[in-house]
């Protein structure tokens, strides 16, 4: 693989990028050009960086691409949205030979073939530092209103999907956004309230509390833990649950709805992937309950990127 | 001013993004959520980097912000379309104090309120490399079609707005987009093809020489140059021709148009900076003409990014 020339790269892009009835100009021209579309606009973007979310001496720059933009999926998808258009940019570091950065771009394309979403442009850059990828991603609403973190009721159910915990052993990088379920999730359960686990359920639990201007009782013995976290507990002397309230990057939904959703929702199971009730909005102040029926405040654990 | 932290860092841009009709829900939730709008959308997306685009040591963090909304302005008006709402993500320095940060933001703002751009969301992370900042720009289009690279026809006239070359000495960091000239232009006078001079006004024509399938003759006594070309040509021992051809980020537009549109624009003369002609497109291959008037072919001289 020889020396990268940006103009040859971005002519490499055009050639694989699909096309689509959405897409009127793609890849190629000042900015791509989108066919008109009803009903309000989501936009969202998500800047990755070696070291910080990923660690190139560890993963594939095709786990790389996939991951950039599966982030911004989760996104939209916890907006109860539909992904629909994304430009990407990336700084390579110098020397970055054509074939990881063609790898790079061919992981961009699988995720967004495997989530119905066009790359219609982007931006190639060089870097003296580490490789940065960024996606911008479009989405449009798949209910009437999005779901927005401030919507939690007072009484309503606290549900989450999938389980949570020590993503950075295996999950973090081929991340499988709930894409299907967010939208069926706001279409079908009328949901108040959602938000994607990136930072952790704790820290994320408390965006939608802080947003909603409400309290939760959530119960530990419900919080579903992944078998990463019991493998990451094993080491970490912290226990799983630990683990699941404080380790980010689960790209689970993490959301609210009425009782009586609630109870229709469990007993669907509709999704490949379970849900699982996990606690119940409350007036005011986070409660973890213990197993054994004590109680504490939930500490605002998880992830916070140091700057 | 203290260690920056992520969620007070989001919490104060969000107090400073103006609230906008067009903004349903802006910075703050896992994606914006923008009003319906009718006809097509432009999306396009720049990556800016500390050494690559911009010399920290040389340049306010205020400018920085201004300058990596403004490149992408600059290609929606390259479209003859009008920008609305912006993403921006940012990667920052290990120990980049609060101060420089808050600057940066308050570049980026500044340029949105000047183009009436609505700043709806972003990201913030932090990186072991230079600064780095990436814009994701939606915008809407002024006349009924885009104007795409692919649209010169024989015979057209070919012209540019503003002056060009030496852009490195002054004007590279408060870039001012033409944006109400590529929507005048697109809508008023009927341009057939435009691109914003980024790569230098050589590599640019070429760009839609190639997408048009057309050739041109460039009249090197024509072309405009700035006085920041003539005071760079003091000291490099190259031409201000050679520093107009080459040099890129002049961010002016280069557009083609028929004939009569021609005449009218250049009798118009409707825009606070200049419209020149510098040349007429052909059917085949890109000759530069020269003051004494001989020809030869035009180099693929410009800026192609090393990496």
């Amino acid at each position: 693989m020889g020396q990268l020339k940006e103009f040859e790269f971005i002519e490499w892009i055009r050639q694989r990028a699909t096309a689509d009835a959405r897409v009127v100009t793609g890849v190629g021209d000042d900015t791509a050009v989108l066919a008109a579309t009803t009903g309000p606009l989501l936009l969202t973007t998500d800047m990755l960086v070696d070291g910080v979310h990923f660690d190139l001496s560890r993963v594939e720059a095709r786990d790389v691409g996939w991951k950039a933009l599966a982030c911004s999926i989760s996104d939209v998808a916890a907006m109860g949205g539909r992904s629909t258009a994304a430009v990407a940019s990336t700084a390579l570091p110098q020397g970055t030979d054509e074939g990881a950065a063609q790898e790079l771009v061919l992981g961009l394309l699988e995720c967004a073939e495997a989530y119905g979403v066009c790359l219609v442009g982007g931006d190639v850059t060089g870097t003296a530092g580490p490789l940065v990828v960024n996606v911008a991603l479009l989405g449009e609403l798949a209910a009437e209103r999005p779901v927005l973190r401030s919507g939690a009721r007072v009484g309503d159910a606290l549900l989450v999907t999938g389980s949570l915990g020590g993503s950075l052993l295996s999950r973090h990088v081929r991340v499988q956004p709930r894409a299907e379920e967010g939208i069926a999730l706001a279409r079908d359960y009328g949901v108040t309230a959602m938000i994607d686990i990136s930072d952790g359920l704790a820290r994320d639990l408390y965006h939608i509390l802080d947003e909603s201007g409400v309290g939760a009782r959530l119960e530990s013995a419900a919080v579903p833990l992944s078998d990463d976290a019991v493998s990451m507990a094993e080491r970490s002397g912290r226990s799983p649950l630990e683990h699941a309230l404080a380790d980010g990057e689960d790209f689970e939904l993490l959301f609210t709805l009425a009782e009586s959703d609630a109870v229709r929702l469990l007993s669907d199971q509709p999704f490949g992937v379970p849900v699982t009730r996990i606690g119940t909005i409350t007036g005011t102040g986070a409660v973890l309950v213990l197993a054994d029926g004590t109680e504490q405040e939930l500490a605002r654990a998880g992830w916070e990127h140091a700057i």
